[in-house]
């Protein structure tokens, strides 16, 4: 009956709590920027505790603060039907992002979601591997819910009889300006729950607002160096020789290799999983983890969590299991700090301390048919959704946790994350295998305080592999998954060099992309991005005239040119994928010069260019002013310690300045002060001379640069 | 407060019922053969409701009653995480149909559904314009969960960790019989609510479950004679003049036509609509209409339930209206009976006492961006969830009221119905058009109490187009749903004399069709339904190896190879559909012998035969014993009173019998009994020869039948 009473309690406060009108929500600063509003009786578990961060307070504090971007009241909340009932204004110009990781549409108003944990299905539903509750307008501010349940969103879609600003009503059989969509002028949302928190983050710009989510968050996670290079992931039963034939032939294709990626076969039941190593295909796991990290080479482990019987922790985790299982497999509740304790134990014991760098968390996402129902239980009283909305968040939480004991910094693979993992080490894939889609999530995933890899898998032609190649060596995660279909970088013979010429260029990069995720880390900023968070870039789009199509369009909609094949990698560079089959491409270039990355030259200021790369290349732009540190090809990322010489390229006419990044690459003792940020500039005088300098690190702290040269890209 | 209160009363006492055991679950025989239970505190408007119907008592009472088919105990149902959890098992071997008005799959195990009312989408994922909560199953007897709101259903996905019999756990690494789908005891489903009735029906055959489904409900609806004759929707800006020339060309091509729809153009406004003639368009509706009927056209109108503020209506609804907007017109709450009546007043004063026929109630589905959000909120205190569940059940039973109320029948389209509404006089449309899929949904909607018509739209050949009439011919509407496209049955010029063959012999099989219709309404046997429901016809198919598709089929699962592309049409005719392109196909006999229903020659028993008929026929078989009362070939459907001669087919070897319906076609009269069935008997003494009788209608009852001759189909 426990649960019960507790149940009862929460329903009869809410009752004396009654419907909260408007003018009632009242707004708390709970950080710099950072407002909270609650609702009726939030829930023990949400979305922020699963995720167990802590608001970066220096991050929060640099910001401007320009103050809370709503008129008093115009934010409404609710209960209403025994769900919370929410409705934010929307102006008729205003457009939003966000909303989790979609794969198909950057603007999200007009759009209806169930934000809801799953696989994704192939429509921007709100089922997605990060239905994350946090929209970003245009108008400059950020919007999170805090509650671990689905949530229905109608964003910009319904027009109550009550809106003060009722559009004209027309007559469809003869008026040529009715319309099917007349403006909507608040987001909606419905959340079964018994309560929720709201967070609203300051702008002023959207970029400060998502700045802001994340910071909120802890920051965004700072992967170790070798994270940066590249993986590969090979075969499910592949065994240790195996394993070490494949790193010999990356090496001997002088092809850089950072980590591995082990499938289930390294169990010795997978699934449901034992964790533990299978004595046939790895009889020595610590000889064989010593011998590829003597060679550089790291090992992630793929796993999910549904624990077998044969499993030497399934009896003492039976006290935590939920009720149904995973491909019959346990699911240990995590939440309850024993279980997690338990399961962490024997990870830790069984892999980490024998020197495995990090996991591939499966499963963890949908779909409905092999997850547990929403009626599961769970010991630790959270509902099978919830279970199911923060599952892959836990688990991030549960293996990051065990990494920060050893001081060890660790990047994996997830397959579900959630608002507020920002800080979590972890990079989401998934089976889908759209290349375009695959670019328009990197673009949302910058919205959503996620990451997310286009990963390389096969391809049909060279030139869709080396396409592929292309957009991997610009995302967080540079990684062949070749479990399946066994590709190698080198495969396609004809494309080998272009490959191999791009994964060079990616080693190259890892000074600039490094600094980067730096700025994750203590700023907030997303290193991959859509181009709307970009400065004096058009958020107004073309609108091509629609079709009737009765099942998909019955109302002939026009369609929004979103620009979501382009991103932003890093504060510089500006990337725009070929995928296979296109010989040239429309770029949409933001206000301000830009720049050609390979060649320096001009191309064009806040225009739409087309460009014809070849097939050799990836389009690349920087700004003017732009300082791109780069560093020789290595195979391996630089360890900690290894002092890196510099290429400085600098591009265009004006003056900039870079800040460049530098920690042992390794550990957490960033978290105790010990990085160093140094300043690049370049600076020319009025007769068109360039000075170049960059600053010392502070003493004491890490300083692992070698000798400097600066490259000018732009001749004048 | 006041629905506050409510809501604090409702949960207080859900506190005090506290989770109810499976054991303590109660089942009350409600009606012979059907039993219901209540778990929770079912809430005050739920399906049944909405419908109004009454259970069928003779109908009832005639069948047999095996039982109850369930274990004491077996069924659970408990309140869990504010919802509703209900569980019924499911044996190893058993299979289950229905969960609504699915389009591409029979074989509903295996399925997690949201049963949720919606257009559809491209996937059964339960969201349907039947999202109908109830099953039935193989082993002879079905569920109805009553509710009017969204249902989570997880039909044989999961697998508890309490299982009785859980299933073998084995290693995918290396087990060959790994399986990603375990053996699931159990059906379980989620609805949050405060609580529901579930009912449980007896077969002992699943057709008799369903039977018992449909007369628990009324029976099924009894059309006029005239709906099933054919029908033309014209382009929506025809006004009478054009509607006229329609008519004339249809009776100079001598094709067969009962009524005609009109589209929006015929209201002064829509949408939102005004309810009202256009008196541009439609001078003089009643002139026009007395004109129509006069050449036996009766008038079918498209509306939609929103209302414009300029219709005559808007001013007196207002305190009726819900409070958002779908496409600026206002919701009626129709669920209250002053709301009902204003617009029912309005539809009968200005269309049906005009004579006007039915009507085509459109857009009361989804999709969600059009509609109203959950969290609308509606005068009558159903919230959105319940209003969007059954707005196109609430608008049937309106506008089926009006017609019953002026003793006339009436046969119109919908594009939302659900469970409950088996007796409202509609037959289901959408703007998808799959050919195949249409046929799978023709196979589903015997499941669900609901009519779906598979209408023919537009073709891109003259193979496509006969293709489908030869479908449409086969279905409870005979439709050319021509308002977007402007085609006619003559359109494709070389094949308009089969297209017009198939229309005939559609006319000629009325008196078949109306008696198989008579049995639905008395007998509740739907007339057009899947071949699971046939005696003799295997459930367990033939499955097909599956291929890795990592993002469709993750985990290579084997194709189960349902049969939904042949139906069973009334008691004697399997339908198998060609679509556009096959020369031949397979089609699956059940056991006991089969004759080709144009040549009466033996075609096969209990096996799958290959045919190849060629473009002018859809292949038809009849069972053993067959007798098809037909008529001869009419543009118009019989009228009341009219006599018709019958040509009386009989197939095959044994003996049998049919029971042929009459009554006046149009009224309601046979409410009170004024109604007759006709015996046809074929009886064969031992000496071959053959004996043929029809009985004589009962004395005062109808008897349209004029000339009768017997044609013996079957050669030996």
């Amino acid at each position: 009956m426990k649960r019960n009473e507790k149940f009862a309690f929460v329903l009869i406060l809410l009752f004396f709590v009654g419907a909260v009108s408007a003018q009632n929500l009242s707004w708390e600063k709970v950080a710099p920027g950072v407002w909270k509003t609650t609702i009726g009786v939030p829930e023990k578990f949400d979305l922020l505790k699963a995720a167990g961060g802590s608001p970066s307070v220096p991050g929060l504090t640099s910001m401007n603060q320009p103050g809370f971007p709503f008129k008093k009241g115009a934010i409404m909340g609710r209960t209403e039907d025994q769900k919370i009932y929410l409705r934010f204004p929307l102006q008729k110009d205003e457009q939003v992002f966000g909303f989790g990781l979609n794969f198909k549409s950057i603007f999200q108003r007009g759009r209806v979601f169930e934000l809801h944990m799953d696989h994704y299905g192939g429509k921007d539903n709100g089922r997605s591997h990060a239905p994350v509750p946090f929209y970003v307008s245009d108008q400059g501010y950020g919007v999170f819910v805090n509650v671990a349940r689905y949530i229905k969103v109608w964003c910009g879609t319904a027009v109550r009889m009550d809106s003060p600003d009722f559009p004209e009503v027309r007559d469809r059989n003869t008026d040529k300006k009715w319309s099917s969509r007349p403006y909507s002028d608040a987001i909606e949302m419905s959340v079964q729950a018994t309560g929720l928190e709201v967070f609203v983050f300051e702008g002023p710009t959207a970029l400060d607002a998502v700045r802001r989510f994340n910071l909120f968050n802890g920051g965004g996670c700072l992967p170790p160096r070798w994270g940066l290079g590249f993986t590969q992931r090979v075969q499910k039963l592949y065994n240790a020789d195996d394993v070490k034939a494949e790193v010999k032939a990356f090496d001997e294709h002088q092809f850089p290799l950072d980590f591995i990626g082990l499938e289930p076969g390294w169990q010795s039941k997978a699934y449901p999983c034992s964790f533990e190593w299978d004595k046939g295909r790895f009889p020595d796991p610590a000889g064989f983890i010593k011998e590829m990290k003597d060679q550089g080479i790291r090992l992630n482990l793929w796993t999910n969590p549904y624990v077998s019987p044969e499993s030497p922790v399934y009896d003492a985790l039976k006290p935590y299991y939920g009720s149904h299982t995973v491909w019959l497999g346990t699911i240990p509740d995590v939440n309850i700090p024993e279980a997690a304790n338990l399961l962490g134990e024997q990870l830790k014991k069984s892999q980490v301390d024998l020197g495995v760098s990090g996991y591939k968390i499966d499963e963890v996402d949908g779909y409905d048919h092999y997850l547990w129902p929403d009626v599961a239980t769970f010991p630790s009283g959270i509902s099978g959704e919830q279970m199911r909305q923060t599952f892959g968040v836990l688990m991030q939480k549960l293996t990051a946790d065990i990494y920060h004991q050893c001081n060890e910094r660790t990047y994996g693979l997830v397959r579900a994350s959630n608002g507020g993992a920002s800080n979590l080490p972890y990079v989401i894939y998934n089976d889908y295998y759209s290349h375009p889609d695959f670019i328009t999530a990197l673009c949302n995933s910058g919205f959503s305080g996620v990451l997310w890899t286009p990963e390389a898998r096969s391809s049909k032609t060279a030139e869709e592999w080396l396409r592929r190649i292309q957009s991997v060596c610009f995302s967080p995660m540079a990684m062949i998954n070749a479990w399946a279909s066994g590709t190698k970088p080198w495969s396609f013979p004809e494309v080998e060099k272009d490959v191999k010429a791009m994964a060079d260029l990616r080693m190259r990069l890892l000074p600039y992309f490094y600094s980067e995720f730096a700025k994750y880390h203590f700023e907030g900023t997303p290193p991959f991005r859509s181009m709307y968070l970009e400065p004096g870039f058009s958020i107004h789009p073309e609108e091509v005239e629609g079709k009737v199509d009765l099942n998909e369009n019955p109302y002939a909609e026009a369609v929004r040119k979103e620009i979501k094949d382009q991103y932003m990698a890093g504060e510089y560079m500006l990337i725009a994928p070929m995928f296979a089959g296109e010989i040239n491409r429309k770029v949409v270039l933001p206000q301000g010069k830009w720049f050609d990355f390979y060649t320096g030259q001009y191309v064009g200021d806040g225009e739409v260019i087309t460009v014809e790369p070849g097939l050799s290349r990836i389009p690349v732009f920087v700004k003017d002013g732009a300082i791109i540190p780069m560093m020789k090809a290595q195979l391996r990322a630089p360890k900690a310690g290894e002092r890196i010489d510099l290429e400085i390229r600098h591009y265009g006419t004006k003056d900039g300045t870079y800040r460049l990044y530098d920690d042992d690459g390794e550990t957490f003792n960033y978290e105790k002060g010990d990085y160093s940020w140094r300043e690049l500039k370049i600076e020319r005088s009025s007769s068109g001379k360039i000075k170049t300098t960059i600053s010392k690190a502070d003493k004491g702290k890490p300083d692992n640069i070698g000798k400097v040269s600066w490259v000018e890209m732009t001749t004048r």
